[in-house]
């Protein structure tokens, strides 16, 4: 067999394998999300995790991925593995601005939004950071290490989910009389399951990302960037009970999970450039970073029900930033100016989209129809029809 | 290494790799009925899963696997990865039949007929169809083509089904006085989670047909297999997604499921043979025909709680015929000749198993035990004990 | 290509495939635990299971692994799958424990426990048997064979259980006037949900166990050791199906699955050398034990809501011994001494660790805190909060 042919049916096994393992974050994302939000919205929750899936990739498979990429065209592995496991990447951006604006965002305006984001937003940030570069050789091309997606999915997610926000509000009855209503999650098996669903997605995320495993060298790399990619995420479920305990003298396993999640999102960056204790420390301050900045979100009045503003935008600008610190050859300022042109870029093209949307379509759900729960609302179904109500 | 050495070891270790994913169908397929049915069938629905998984493998192993293939012989990848990738597919018949019948079904009847399909029915269609072929060179031998079992396994799943409908009969209470009462699904979290599981199991089911990753053409047949089967997946969910919202204005997240799982079935024939366009009107139509067709099953009384005749039948057959229009050198007629012969062969031997079966213990729950639920009559275990029941 | 090279690439992606696997089992246990206690104590399980696999992990990389394996070296295939690999195994021993002692454990105490498990107990457990054998040339030198860990894992996680039962005692309420309270499980999905990770787990555990996939000999070795895992599950299974069907004409699926997981356990001694009808046997006997050691604990006022000693303990044992039983060249000798060494060493000091940490952080919650329950005493979390209780 030739070389240059085992490589290519290596790498073409590999990324499957990696793809399929990202794959796991669909019910992943769902099962999270479900869980966070109240029994009323559960359905709805559910139905926007589907719709996202099928529609950003539909939407990436006809258009966005040309657009990143420029051709379809592949040498050293499979186009349509490779096609695939970018594929697995496009919807995560929406899940995270989906999640963020749960229990009153309608289905209709956030699928009109996914199809944009997966035909072309996403894909221009992808453009610019790791495709074709239609800004190369221009004041704004972006030279950052960002291997997979701390800033290219996480901050643009958040970025997304900021906007979404801003122009959709608060959901009804929790921010009253300047006291803020404290909405307990409804289902936490669900949470757990969801949470470390997406922790096994990101060892295909990060480790996928290497893009090969058919030399040593590569082999090595991916190994190393699934074992520092998982150690983040240890020492930020770690630090976050510990804070929590510290403050409460009690373990509140969405917190923890939400610190194992920070601590991932912020290792994505370099996972494969650190030695094997540098990501204990990036994951611990993104665990942290998580607990301190849940409240003060929640002070600014950005109704965030799954924390995505914490775990995502926060420890995605983290960690690119965090490479520029720890690794020697990497420029801190390079790494800084992609955190902000493509921060720059995904808020205001999001924040523009959206507005514009929300004038044919309104994207939140009335104060009545919130009340009642988006399930009934917008899918006519009740998520536990037998289940009597507490409250 | 000698090259065939190689090839042996990727193969056998791709092998392995689909016949993983497609064991998560066990748990897919376990989960998304429990969350069809009613709370008090859960834990009965739960174990017949279980009971299939391991009463059909089990048959399969010392009966059935000689029948299908004729030998334990393979000499491109180790015998055991082949057979426990064969053996994967084996509960899945059952598992469709099963989803069919439940909140009626008795479990000892069924476990009887499982032995039998695993042991007997389901190795003799394979026999025919991939198999070793007893009947080649008579006037009955098919040359349908069927990559991953549209008709192998979803019509004769369906067709099974169809047969133990008829000697069944439906839920108490669910025709009455000329009306259908509507039954909503219990936990639509579970529903998500079972039919997400499916679709990553596809993956492995389709892409693992193939047979080989060790070669250039291979891998990519490979890759192609599992990015034209989720096309085929996204499509349909969209399509069931669209009609639902133009017919309800309502997004119903387990039509719109069923829409996918209808468009992976009608992919299954063949997304090897496909360019990357046509799964996705495959899986279309494959959407729209679950849409349209559970209404009509409910108009002809064929109780079925979880769509499986629509999903599995309907898009079993559809989907083989599909090849016969889609692809040049697929002959439509043999195609056609294939579903009818198989179907014929699944129908009229599943009817005639279960009704013998059913002349000395009977499939059909009484209407007391119904009432009462089966978990408590068949099981002696209730699923949620701590909940009230608001019904 | 050398071919040490293809076989390094090789072997490192077939370690990050199993691994990967093995990751599973934390959603697993989990979900399984999470399903088998009362729902007022959910989230604690669901808290010490996330803090398990973050401390053991953590523990094991910091400290733990030097002290298995004398050294961070590996030649065949990447020291970083590996490392994950073997990290994936550590957190089952405090799992198999932590789950028996559920709905009365405190997380801090089990938590300072679970460092010390991660970081030296289980990690001279395995230099024993299969690292760098501190005793080797002594009189308890062992020389057990024991492919995954029957013994090493199972069975010592099944004595310090055993430990924790004595130091922290059963249950408030479950055995009050000499009559044993009947405490049935929450949330059956969970349990089926859970089990059946366990079971696709143990395909990476048991195949990557083999720890190469680069010939064709050792290929072979790896999938029969995964068919022969997986037969185990099934003849479990069905065993226990059956016997619980004898006596009390039910079929309790939480019963199946244990038996199903007493199969996993008993055959993971050795799936690489029996042929492929032992299995069969070994799980079959290793579900009926799971039967019958239930009530026999049960009686011996050993509370174990999950039945984990049955499963673990009971089982491990067996099947350390089968090995000896019915593989020629092992010698039973040698497997009774492996258990009883690993025995010994595994309780005593799980006992005296215990004991001395129950000296200063009590493990045991107060009656009062057990009736409120553990979710709001230690995680200040409700489970499902919008459910009402129906008890």
């Amino acid at each position: 067999m030739l070389e240059t042919d085992l490589k290519y049916i290596l790498d073409t096994f590999f990324t499957l394998f990696t793809m399929t393992l990202i794959i796991f974050m669909v019910p992943g994302f769902a099962m999270l999300e479900a869980g966070l939000v109240r029994t009323k919205n559960v359905s709805a929750v559910l139905t926007i995790n589907v719709m996202i899936y099928a529609v950003a990739s539909l939407a990436f498979l006809l258009v966005g991925y040309k657009i990143a990429f420029g051709s379809w065209d592949s040498l050293n592995s499979s186009i349509w593995a490779v096609f695939m496991f970018q594929m697995a990447f496009v919807g995560k951006t929406v899940n995270i601005m989906s999640g963020g604006v749960s229990e009153r965002v309608r289905i209709i305006p956030l699928a009109i939004f996914t199809v944009i984001m997966g035909a072309v937003i996403y894909p221009l940030a992808v453009n610019l950071s790791w495709g074709a570069d239609i800004l190369a050789g221009t004041m704004l091309d972006i030279d950052m290490y960002d291997l997979a997606g701390s800033t290219v999915i996480h901050s643009t997610g958040g970025w997304a989910l900021l906007a979404a926000i801003l122009v959709i509000g608060a959901r009804r009855g929790r921010y009253v009389d300047g006291r803020i209503r404290v909405i307990p999650a409804s289902n936490i098996p669900l949470v757990v399951l969801g949470a470390l669903l997406l922790w096994i997605g990101w060892f295909g995320f990060n480790g996928g990302s290497v893009g090969s495993i058919s030399s040593v060298e590569s082999a090595n790399l991916v190994a190393k960037t699934i074992m520092n990619t998982n150690s983040a995420g240890l020492s930020g479920a770690i630090i976050a009970g510990i804070l929590m305990h510290i403050r409460y003298k009690l373990l509140d396993i969405t917190m923890i999970l939400n610190g194992a999640l920070g601590g991932l999102v912020a290792v994505t960056a370099a996972p494969d450039l650190y030695n094997m204790y540098t990501p204990i420390i990036v994951g611990a301050i993104g665990g942290a970073l998580v607990v301190f900045a849940v409240p003060i979100f929640d002070k600014l009045r950005l109704d965030d029900p799954v924390g995505a503003l914490s775990v995502h935008l926060v420890n995605g600008i983290w960690g690119t930033l965090a490479v520029g610190i720890f690794v020697k050859d990497v420029s801190f300022v390079s790494q800084l100016k992609g955190v902000v042109v493509i921060g720059v870029f995904a808020f205001s093209v999001s924040y523009t989209v959206l507005f514009l949307i929300n004038k044919f379509s309104k994207f939140r759900a009335s104060d009545e129809a919130q009340l009642v729960g988006m399930d009934i609302n917008e899918c006519g179904v009740e998520s536990y029809p037998e289940f009597k109500s507490a409250i």
